[in-house]
C-alpha cells in the first residue's frame, strides 16, 4: 500500500524527532484521538499520577498538618523558581499563586500605585477577555482610562502603532498578551517594553499562551511584570494555579492589594498589623490549593527536561507543516489562515477560519476524533504541544478536516455553543 | 488490669457513639497518633482517594478538555450548594472559589460599594489575622476607618459592647469571625446581625472555624455575607478552595472587584466588555483549581451524611470531656483554660494556655505522638473533629500532656518557631 506523501513525510519527521520519547511520559489512552487542544488543557504526565498519590495518601493522609513544614509551604516559590527558567527570569522573581486572573489583578493595581499621577492603561482589542474585564473593573474603581489599540484581526501585529500609543505622557501601564489567544501572533517584547519605559510606564505581560512553547526573555527585555498560566503547555492540570513575575528591583516597591496572611512577614507570629513579606512572598494571598499546586511541578519539570529551545524548534516545524496541509487540503474550501504565516511572528497554535467553523469543530470532535478548540465567532484553534504532539497528529487533523468539508459532514450539526475552555 | 476511670469512661462513650463508624471513612495510618488538629487540616477521607484518581486518570487523563463540559464547570456551584446545607443557606447562595482571603477581599469591597457614604468598618481584635490584613489594605486604598472592638482575651464575647460599637451612624460593614481561631468563642450571629442592620450596615461572617462543626443559620439570622474554609472540618485537603455566601436578594446588587472571565455572563462568547453573570457565578474569578476543588466535594458529603446536629452534639460532649480532664490533670500545673467554659459559647476546639506552651507543644509532637497546634504567644489548640475524633483521643491528649508536664519533658525544647498552619 502506498501512503499519501504527506503522511509518509509526517512519519519520517516523527521517526527523526529528538523529542519523540517525551510522548511516552504522558497518559495517552486512545492513540486514535488527535488531541490538538494542549494550548487549552495540557495532557496528564504519568509522573503526575505518582506525585499526586504521594501528596494525597502520604503527605496529607499520613503526615497531615506536618506537610506544611515538609515541602508544602515553600512550593509556591520552589515551583516558581523552576518556571523562572522558562521565562528568562531569576529564580526568586517568580511565584506560583492563585489564578492568572487574580494575579493579573494584583499586578495591575500594584503597577498603578507606582504611577499615581498617570491615568492611562494601554492594551489591545485582541487581548484575552479576562485581562480586559479585570482592567475594566480596576479602571472604573480608580478612575483610569483604558486605551485599546486596535489590533484588528490580530494576525498582523502593528508594533509601530502600539509604540506610538504608548508614547502618551500619562501612560501608567502597558499590558498585552504575549501570544494572542485567537491568532497565535506574538508581540515584540523588547520593542514594546522599551517603548513603555521610554514613556515612563510599566509593562505587564500575560504569558499564558507562550510559556512552555516559546522562549521568553523577561530579564533580557527588562520587563517589569508578568503573569501566566500553568495548565496549557506546562501540563499542570485543570485550573492549576498560575504564576506571576516581578523584576527583582521592583519587588520591594510594590504593594499587593489583596493583603492575605500568606503574604505577611513572619506569618506564624500572627501579628495583627500587616507587614509585607520580603521578595515575591508578598504576592501570596491565602492558603494555596496544594494538590493542584503540586501537580504543576511535575509538568514544569518535563518542559525543563525537554528544553525550551528544542520545543520551539519542533513547534515551528509542526505549525509550518500544518500550514502546508491547510493550503493543500483546506484553502480550496474557503478555510482561511487566521494566524501569521511567518513562524517568527506566531506561537504554537494555528487558527483556521470558516463561516461554518463551529459546526466543523463539532464534526471534528464527534465524528473524526479530532479535538481542536473553538473561539468565536469563526476560529478553530489547533494547538501544537511539542512535548507530545506528533507530526502524524498534525497530518490527521488536517486530513480529517478535509474529509469533513469534502463530505459535508458538518452540515448536520447545529450551532449550539459548546462549553469548553 | 484496671483502667484509669477516665479511660474507662472514654471507651464507654466511644462504644456508644452513633457516629463512631465515620472514623472508618478516613485514612488513619498510625492509630497511636492522637491527631487533635482537624481544626487546622482535616483528615483524608478514603473516598477522596478514589475521587481524585478518577479526576486525574479518567477525567483529565482521558477526557482531557472535555472534562469542563462533564462536571468541572458546574463544580463551584454544585459543591457550594452542598455547603449551603451546612450553613443554613439556599443552594444558590453559596459558591466554592479561590481562597478564604480572596473571597473575603471580594465581599468587603462589594459591601463597601453598597454603602459608599459610610466610612466605618467594625471588626474585633481577636479576628483571624488574614481578615485584619485584608481590611487594612482595603481601608487604606478606599480611605475607610477600621474600628477594632477590644475582645481582649477572646474568651468572653462582649456582645453588648459590639452592638454599641455598631450603632455608629457611619458604619458600613461589620465583619467578625464566627468562631474565634484562638479561643473557640462563638459570636451571637443573630444579635450582631440585627445590630448591623439596625445601624444600616451590612454584616460579613467568617465561618472558617465553624463550618462542619457547629450549626450555622445564615438565612434565619438574615445574614448578608459570609466566607469560609473547606480544609478544616470539611476535610477538603490542604489549601482547598474556600466558599462564599451572598444572600439571594443582594446578589444582583453586588459587584465583584476582581472581574474575571469565570464571572462573566455568557463566558464562552468571549465578549470584550464585562457583564456580570447572574447569581453567585459573578463571584467566580479565574479558572478554578479543579483537582483541589473536587476533593472538597467528598469531604462535604461525609459531613452531610453524619448530620451537623449530631456532629455538634458529639463535639460538645468531647470538649466538655476535655475540660474535665484539663481541670483534673493540667490545671494543677498552671495550665489555663483559654476557651469559654460554657459549651454554648464555644466551637469545636479548646485552647489551653501556659507560659511554656510552645515547648510543651513541641514535646507533645516529638515525644508523645500528639498533634495539637500552637498559636502565639501561649496557646495550644486541641481541635475536636467529631467525624473521626474518639473520646479516647481526647483522653490520651490530656493524659500525655500531663506526662509532659509532670516529667518536665518540654524543658529540653527550644522556643524555635514551628511552621505549621
Amino acid at each position: 500500500m502506498t501512503l499519501p506523501p504527506y503522511l509518509q513525510h509526517a512519519r519520517a519527521r516523527d521517526a527523526a524527532d529528538p523529542l519523540a520519547a517525551f510522548r511516552d511520559a504522558f497518559v495517552i489512552d486512545d492513540p486514535d484521538t488527535i488531541y490538538m487542544d494542549g494550548n487549552s488543557l495540557g495532557r496528564l504526565p504519568k509522573r503526575t499520577i505518582a506525585r499526586l498519590n504521594e501528596a494525597v495518601q502520604n503527605e496529607w493522609g499520613k503526615r497531615l498538618v506536618r506537610g506544611w513544614g515538609e515541602g508544602w509551604m515553600d512550593a509556591p516559590a520552589r515551583i516558581g523558581g523552576k518556571i523562572a527558567g522558562l521565562v528568562g527570569a531569576q529564580g526568586d522573581e517568580v511565584l506560583v499563586a492563585d489564578s492568572t486572573s487574580v494575579n493579573f489583578y494584583k499586578l495591575v493595581h500594584a503597577a498603578l500605585d507606582l504611577r499615581p499621577a498617570r491615568r492611562q492603561i494601554v492594551t489591545e482589542t485582541v487581548n484575552f477577555p479576562t485581562d480586559a474585564y479585570i482592567l475594566q473593573g480596576i479602571a472604573q474603581a480608580r478612575n483610569k482610562k483604558i486605551t485599546y489599540i486596535d489590533t484588528s484581526d490580530g494576525i498582523t501585529i502593528p508594533t509601530d502603532a502600539i509604540v506610538d500609543a504608548i508614547a502618551a505622557d500619562d501612560c501608567a501601564l502597558v499590558t498585552l498578551t504575549h501570544t494572542a489567544f485567537k491568532s497565535g501572533a506574538v508581540h515584540d517584547m523588547r520593542a514594546i517594553t522599551d517603548a513603555a519605559h521610554n514613556a515612563g510606564a510599566l509593562v505587564l505581560w500575560d504569558l499564558s499562551h507562550s510559556v512552555g512553547s516559546i522562549p521568553i526573555h523577561l530579564n533580557d527585555c527588562n520587563a517589569d511584570l508578568a503573569v501566566g498560566c500553568t495548565y496549557k503547555y506546562l501540563n499542570g492540570g485543570p485550573g492549576a494555579p498560575a504564576f506571576l513575575y516581578v523584576r527583582r528591583d521592583l519587588q520591594a516597591q510594590l504593594r499587593n492589594p489583596i493583603q492575605g496572611w500568606f503574604g505577611q512577614r513572619d506569618q506564624f507570629a500572627m501579628g495583627f498589623d500587616y507587614a509585607p513579606a520580603p521578595g515575591m512572598t508578598r504576592f501570596n494571598v491565602g492558603t494555596p490549593p496544594m494538590l493542584s499546586m503540586l501537580a504543576v511541578e511535575t509538568g514544569v519539570d518535563l518542559v525543563l527536561e525537554a528544553g525550551i529551545e528544542r520545543l520551539r524548534e519542533k513547534s515551528v516545524a509542526q505549525t509550518e507543516f500544518l500550514i502546508t496541509l491547510w493550503e493543500e487540503y483546506l484553502a480550496p474550501f474557503g478555510v482561511t489562515l487566521n494566524s501569521p504565516s511567518d513562524p517568527n511572528q506566531r506561537g504554537s497554535h494555528i487558527s483556521l477560519g470558516h463561516p461554518d467553523a463551529l459546526r466543523i469543530d463539532r464534526a471534528l470532535i464527534e465524528e473524526m476524533n479530532v479535538i481542536p478548540d473553538f473561539r468565536y465567532p469563526d476560529n478553530i484553534r489547533f494547538g501544537v504541544a511539542p512535548l507530545y504532539t506528533r507530526f502524524v497528529d498534525v497530518y490527521y487533523a488536517m486530513e480529517r478536516m478535509h474529509r469533513v468539508l469534502s463530505e459535508r459532514l458538518h452540515e448536520k450539526y447545529s450551532i449550539e455553543r459548546p462549553t469548553v475552555t
